[in-house]
């Protein structure tokens, strides 16, 4: 049984990725070699998930050049212009974005095909981000170990109970994910006993994605609306949460999923740790603080309507950041490939 | 233009209800004299509010007296018993049917007709519930008053922008509605600018009915995820919060809809004013603290799936606690039509 079905693959010269939307009562897969599919794909969340958008979007770049009618110049600058414009938050895009630019740049004159050079470039991006997902979850041993201390410390069994928000697993990456990821490690070497996912309105990612990797791997799950998660904490069933980010200023001021941020401040009531998994690429040390960074609001009908069925009018006001801004005091701590970094932050 | 539509009337020997489960995308009346569907009516939410649940319950078992085809006494022991079981959570209901109980017990073998005189009991009840509402809108002017005051003080405008969630509006009373009763006064009185309605997941009641009812009233709102409501208060759109409750317990810890608690520990937080508006019939003295209020789970149904979509296999578990509790030191104050209350709660 495969337990971690894959975001991304690449296979016969075209991308192929699972369509989201769909999952988890439709596993449909898609392959494309067109650029512009895989762009309105990270529009639509087709694909989503930070470091998943930044590898597709390598992809993407690359196969623009597989069958060129004009100049290559021309070529992949439309191609980057128009996957920079998908979504704006996480910062991975941008990275996975200018990381290939670079390589273009470098060889664009090369006698070595392009496409293969900028192909090849793509799978390492893919490559790097699987082997940062497993670093991450063995960075994460530590504070799991201690936290699972901590609970045999108050009388309790020392498996973690542990909530998660929205979803970093192998769907939003191109590994074994990020807070997933971390989950999944803890599962493994028995730290870990039940997990709490966070439906995540509007789009149900933890409903839908969190839950069916969760059910794959055979990791003892309930899904709750996310504002019971208050409820669950206030009845001491949650001894941890940890989530993922699209992306982190300088200070560690961390964009993630909307919802996040409520989290955070729960479990700074509750005396409860927090959590961050991210790979390091998802810092950004240019952005000094989360005031700097551009929070991208969805369309009123993403709440308004599910699948088909309409819930209130389309003319009703509806305020759908996609993300928010969880100060970096409020964070535990942040899990990287590179190391778990702790507040004040100093990457 | 009516601005406020009733969540209950009485007409041509029926209780008429609007069904609220298709609101507002529909306006569906029910008329019907027949107690079992009026307790499946409240089972299924279509009349849902704890003042509107008391009150419909109160004629429903007058209605069971109106045909009575064997004795009166097992007529509405048996329609009292039926109402009881519909749910658990909201003490307004068992506090209607007590006071039906105690006139049934004293007028059972009255010579006027017994269903005439629990009738006109039941008219009662709703009468006093509507003076009620309009009672706590006028006690909780104070309070009102007092923020927009510290919002000038803060080189604001004096007028509010208040959060509720769920619906605690005229759909859930008999009135102009508890929370959304003092929501609406503050409108009337110039204290309050904007609206903010928490979708209150699963079963969007303020997506659907608190939105349905500020846009019946002219309030200008916007309708969020629950979970957004924190980014809100993070920014500074929010200045107040105020929601129903279904259960206070002696010592002022509430129980309302599930998120309740969540808003009151994020108020908590960001240092913003949490009020809740309820009847003094919602008082429950014989419950100590919050601990024994009994917490009404729902079906992983209403989670899993919205109106006729599925998101989520069936089979996935889900944790769904209709209500959750709000301690009592987390609460500004308690706005009944008796008097404003504040922490420590001394009723």
């Amino acid at each position: 049984m495969i337990k971690n079905l894959p975001a991304l693959s690449f296979e016969n010269g075209c991308l192929v990725f699972v369509d989201q939307t769909l999952l988890p009562l439709q596993e449909v897969h898609v392959a494309t070699d067109n650029y512009e599919r895989i762009a309105e794909a990270i529009e639509r969340l087709e694909i989503r998930g930070a470091p998943a958008i930044g590898a597709a979007a390598a992809y993407a770049v690359a196969l623009s050049l597989k069958n060129v009618t004009c100049s290559h110049e021309v070529t992949f600058k439309r191609a980057y212009a128009r996957l920079a414009s998908t979504r704006p938050t996480a910062v991975n895009l941008f990275t996975q974005l200018d990381r290939m630019k670079d390589k273009f740049d470098m060889h664009s004159d090369s006698l070595k095909s392009i496409y293969d050079i900028m192909l090849y470039e793509a799978e390492c991006i893919r490559d790097e981000d699987a082997q940062m997902c497993s670093m991450i979850a063995v960075n994460s041993l530590e504070p799991m170990r201690f936290a699972a201390g901590e609970k045999i410390k108050r009388g309790g069994s020392g498996k973690l109970r542990i909530l998660t928000h929205c979803n970093a697993g192998s769907l939003a990456t191109c590994g074994c994910g990020t807070a997933l990821g971390v989950i999944k490690k803890a599962w493994d070497e028995g730290l870990a006993e039940f997990v709490y996912a966070d439906e995540t309105r509007p789009l149900f990612q933890g409903l839908r994605l969190t839950a069916f990797e969760l059910n794959k791997y055979g990791i003892p799950f309930s899904v709750n609306t996310d504002s019971t998660a208050a409820f669950l904490m206030a009845q001491g069933n949650i001894d941890l949460v940890v989530t993922g980010a699209d992306r982190i200023a300088a200070n560690g001021d961390s964009a993630n999923k909307i919802g996040t941020y409520n989290l955070a401040v729960l479990c700074n009531y509750h005396k409860i740790p927090f959590y961050i998994a991210a790979p390091s690429s998802t810092i950004d040390k240019r952005c000094l603080s989360g005031k700097n960074i551009n929070i991208e609001l969805r369309s009123p009908e993403e709440v308004l309507r599910v699948k088909s069925e309409q819930i209130a009018p389309a003319e009703y006001a509806v305020y759908s950041p996609a993300f928010d801004v969880t100060p970096a005091e409020l964070i535990t701590g942040i899990i990287t490939e590179k190391q778990l970094y702790k507040f004040p932050y100093n990457f």
